[in-house]
């Protein structure tokens, strides 16, 4: 052991960080140490904050400190976009100018990982649907096979109902060099490929 | 505001940490919201005691939670390794072999930052040395202007003194290509050459 006792059991507790490995959370930990105990009690306290008053919005299924989080309580709802995990939420959220929901499925569906179309929540989408008359699902699930998977078994779903069920597109990103990019997305793109106008 | 009050809360205080920024606070505050609230209080239970019960070791200054740390308390204390941090130790203990003892000086000569050598703990040093008829001083500061400046200052102090003051070698390191090693790195390996036995 190169460190106390109290040092090593806090690296330890840093490595469940996701990312984090017995150097990083060695730098933190002596940080901790080092740091004045306010802004230590601070850090706590808002660990803790974050644990026990984030709560699943009883609409949209992200995360909030509300009934209803703030985007579900003020936007658009003619248009939902379907994402699989809470933080996906705000990821899709920097792009500034999409005014609708959103609707956290909570995973995709996973043969490998047991999970099926009955796990995730899809009749609460089913539901919101209904009560919002909603137009437009936008399918952003991450591009690879389950998220696909998923994609494709929701749009089968709700087609026949006269929602009008959307993909994210699929390409090369901005800024990418072509030279880098995999074959797949390169056959994606290909494939998407749109007149310019 | 891209997350409710609590999680963003909480990356703020993240941001504190050493070397994270939004992205990365933003992902370890998702996983504490996401994590079982057990590893939460463990999480924050060893923050608070690493930082309680942490306290500065009586004889080198390094870190421990007793009296006297486990190493000060075990080796060989007629050889002292001089390092500028606390964190410092534990970095120099990688190497295995090396059974001396550490001081911590609290920081290196640094007229910038209006450092001089009253503000380190030299006066330590020498009653250490006395006391134990230390009979080598490693100095083991950082290879920049002000970690040489250091240990040229001790060496002049201790030198007199009949004390052995050696420095840690410096040159390439291991594995790393000639090509892109700096000017100075080169020029002091090449002063520190060896005949080859």
């Amino acid at each position: 052991m190169r460190n106390s006792e109290p040092i090593e059991k806090l690296i330890a507790s840093f490595r469940n960080l996701p990312g984090v490995g017995y150097k990083t959370a060695e730098r933190y930990a002596y940080y901790c140490v080092g740091a004045d105990i306010k802004e230590i009690e601070e850090l706590t306290k808002n660990i803790m904050s974050a644990k026990t008053e984030v709560k699943f919005c009883k609409e949209c299924g992200g995360y909030t400190n509300k009934e209803v989080c703030s985007i579900c309580q003020s936007r658009n709802k003619e248009v939902i976009c379907v994402v699989a995990e809470p933080k996906d939420i705000s990821v899709m959220e920097k792009v500034k100018n999409y005014n609708g929901v959103y609707h956290v499925l909570g995973g995709t569906i996973s043969p490998l990982e047991n999970k099926g179309p009955d796990d995730l929540r899809i009749k609460e989408l089913l539901s919101r649907i209904n009560e919002n008359k909603t137009k437009e699902v936008i399918m952003a699930t991450n591009p690879d096979v389950e998220g696909d998977a998923t994609a494709m078994y929701i749009a089968r779903l709700l087609t026949p109902l006269g929602v009008k069920v959307t993909r994210i597109a699929q390409g090369i990103s901005m800024g990418t060099d072509l030279e880098y990019a995999d074959e797949i997305t390169l056959s994606k793109a290909l494939e998407a490929r749109r007149v310019i106008k």
